[in-house]
């Protein structure tokens, strides 16, 4: 099995490569160049129709045209290699789809709820006022948002996505007074320390 | 197995709805009197501590505080009803990992890719041009996104996220002309007609 992730500078590409260094997956990397539109060339939409990355091939498994499996959206890059390739929502069948549908939501909750609070948060500050207080409340520094009743969990996708996002947050909304959400704070911080983050940072 | 919806007037439960009457999957509907702050009132709260709706609980599963499983946004409701209640993703393991990874991608970009484009349309009209141009290729009245190699397949989560954000295309961006797009014309027309929308629709 081979998986091709295809992005571009200051994409959303970093997020899955920040996930695929933390879980060790092999993955050939392809970097558009989106000012020269080869994103918008035919042997790119041909990938992805929509012209936008990143987007993930997986000759593992067979897509509609019965060709490999080409995915897009990030979220969705992060959960179809959790599922497959990171082994995430392995064991007792009830636990693990109760993992899978929690990843599930922490991905599309990022990419959906917590994305555009940011970037309205100009207009609309007590959106993201709101949900940092709440993420405070969830966030530690060393484990799994989805760690629950069934014990401790190692990083994982749903953690990469909200982290991916919050890490943005000193950079995007520059005008949020953070010191109210300390652990906010504090997982911005181990974000930036991670290897894995700042080797996906440094190649993007 | 009990379910419980949580929802309210002119939300994303309506999108909910749809899928559990298409799917006959029993639930029960609960509203909540938003204008009263009944979502920010603490026994919602404990459903969903971001105060949003819609959110569903699934008693048939466990979530990380030991109680049933509770689980916000929209689309990951929808796929966790997609994968434990109406058997979307059943059959050949390859086919079925296939299937959900496809399920996720255009659940996640109805979220966060088409939305966002119809709520911009007005400042970026060339983006969703480009999406609505692509989707027309895509969608045909009578088969599910989903359709290729593997045959035809039934109506399901993936349909159902693109279909009700492209319902409310006419009325969110009524300065966009459709008649570039017959087929995504086309696909609204037969959602609009379909019984379990209606119902859905009408009991929001």
């Amino acid at each position: 099995m081979a998986l091709t992730l295809y992005g571009a500078a200051r994409s959303r590409a970093s997020m899955v490569l920040w996930y695929l260094k933390e879980k060790a997956i092999p993955c050939d990397f392809q970097t558009l160049d989106m000012q020269a539109g080869e994103h918008r060339q035919e042997s790119f939409l041909a990938i992805n129709p929509f012209g936008k990355v990143p987007a993930l091939v997986d000759d593992g498994f067979q897509g509609p045209d019965g060709g490999p499996l080409a995915l897009a959206e990030s979220g969705a890059i992060l959960l179809h290699l959790a599922e497959n390739h990171a082994a995430e929502f392995g064991g007792d069948p009830g636990r693990a789809a109760a993992l899978r549908s929690l990843s599930q939501q922490w991905v599309i909750y990022a990419n959906a709820t917590l994305g555009p609070a940011m970037f309205q948060a100009a207009d609309r500050p007590e959106d993201l006022a709101r949900q940092l207080a709440v993420l405070n409340g969830r966030l530690t520094k060393d484990t799994s948002l989805l760690t629950g009743a069934w014990g401790p969990l190692p990083w994982g996708a749903a953690d990469c996505a909200v982290q991916s996002y919050l890490a943005y947050l000193p950079m995007f909304c520059s005008g949020v007074d953070l010191s109210p959400y300390p652990a906010v704070q504090a997982s911005i911080e181990a974000t930036n320390q991670r290897p894995a983050y700042q080797e996906a940072m440094g190649s993007r």
